[in-house]
């Protein structure tokens, strides 16, 4: 039995990083995360034997308490309560989402308007947002920039970094043919679309694959049609334990691919429980 | 005038965060790195100012002073002599490596023997290898795979982060029709592609395109062979002194893409130099 995991499998590296992070600084005391660090009940269970957990408003935390700004990032604000209340800072913010704080207050200094393309409720954006120094727009769509009737100098746009490329395309047409004297900086994040494109080719060349993840998570839903669409053996795991490993003992070259809330250990079980087993 | 400044455009994630990293660390005192950190001399001297230098040997390093390990990474040995010699590290192996050396170590103490495909001269690969605890191959070719005398239970097959995907392949093919039991994990970063794909489609959707770079860069060069390509009004240029804003002032919209070695600071300040005299 060969095995190949697809590139781009799991996790995206900021979660990722986030995640290690928080289990770094970890001791007795609680660690706390300001929102979800992770979308997953097996992960969170774990970060629970490191006294890592979420809380959900900044107002119950004490007096040198230890609290991980999740990859998402936050608003300058969030940085200044934190310190007013000697509250310990790990920042995970996902240097990605750093890269456009740091865009968005450079150039806001030196006089541009800010236009971020995305979802103004997403608390990414909202972070972003928190760091300009002068005007800063969300638009979530082309006509929404039509729609707009504010003036502007000069304009760096950017892009939250999970919308799809199709969307920043739109509304970088939509921008050119109304304004002069843009800057366009394109943050889209690529680890989804890759994630997505190394499925679609590890399938093409496997006898069969199992891809990984929770059933209700939609991005990995999503891998499972790709694969499904390009090679009928594809199945559906959450975990080692679901899996019957007679079934696979058929197949010679077997591919896997997870999801971007799948932690690691999940796949590495899942592979050792399969050469193992198929050795047998 | 409208400026897109390419996806994937300049350092790669890991140099520039090794790079921030020994900014971030440095002081009055001067801080080393072993080996180059980056190859510019502009961006060498701008470091200069902050005290950081490179060191290419490790025993003129004395107690308490400090050292940077640069975004190759170094092999386990080399940070078990700076531990001893109480030399502070500051460690900027760059995440995608720091994954090699996880998977080497974890799954050699699980037994396997590894396949590493690369050069096995390359820095990156002499640091991956000292992190096995078991056997390690590395293999510059599918041929070697195929003259390989040697036996393995059970084969991991790793790649050095900057090969061609061809060359993977082909060595994945090799493995697959010689060995049993082996499982495959692609490890090659993907910012050189990404950078040369990004550059390749701005091309086609400007009225010009800028190159920034080292003229002695080669992988500056092949951005400007790629662009030039596509669109003959492609120019190439180190920084911001050897541009003539007037000579761009018919073009509505100009690309910019620039080389893994070119620093963000020096395309800043010729996009500022291109939107302040053109208005002019």
């Amino acid at each position: 039995m060969k095995i190949i995991i697809a590139d781009h499998s799991g996790f995206c590296y900021g979660v990722k990083r986030a995640i290690d992070l928080a289990v770094k600084n970890s001791n007795e005391l609680t660690t706390y995360s300001y929102g979800d660090i992770i979308h997953n009940k097996d992960e969170i269970n774990r970060l629970k034997s490191y006294n890592i957990e979420p809380i959900y408003s900044l107002e119950k935390l004490k007096d040198n308490s230890k609290v991980v700004i999740r990859s998402h990032g936050e608003p300058r604000k969030t940085y200044k309560y934190l310190k007013e209340k000697n509250i310990n800072i790990i920042d995970a913010t996902c240097p990605y989402v750093k890269r456009i704080h740091s865009l968005v207050e450079e150039y806001s200094e030196n006089g541009f308007t800010i236009f971020l393309i995305g979802n103004k409720n997403h608390p990414e954006v909202t972070a972003s947002m928190g760091w300009a120094l002068g005007d800063i727009y969300v638009f979530a769509s082309p006509e929404e920039i039509n729609n707009f009737k504010g003036k502007a100098d000069k304009i760096l746009v950017l892009a939250q970094t999970t919308i799809k490329a199709s969307l920043w395309s739109e509304c970088e047409k939509a921008i050119k043919s109304k304004y002069d004297n843009v800057v366009f900086i394109n943050t889209i994040c690529s680890a989804t679309s890759l994630r997505q494109n190394s499925t679609r080719s590890l399938a093409k060349e496997v006898d069969a694959m199992l891809i990984i993840g929770g059933k209700k998570s939609s991005n990995t839903k999503k891998l499972y049609d790709i694969s499904l669409s390009i090679n009928p053996n594809t199945f559906f795991y959450e975990n080692k334990n679901e899996i019957i490993v007679q079934k696979f003992k058929n197949y010679d070259i077997i591919g896997i691919s997870a999801g971007a809330s799948t932690p690691k250990w999940v796949v590495d079980e899942l592979v050792e429980k399969l050469l193992n087993e198929s050795e047998e």
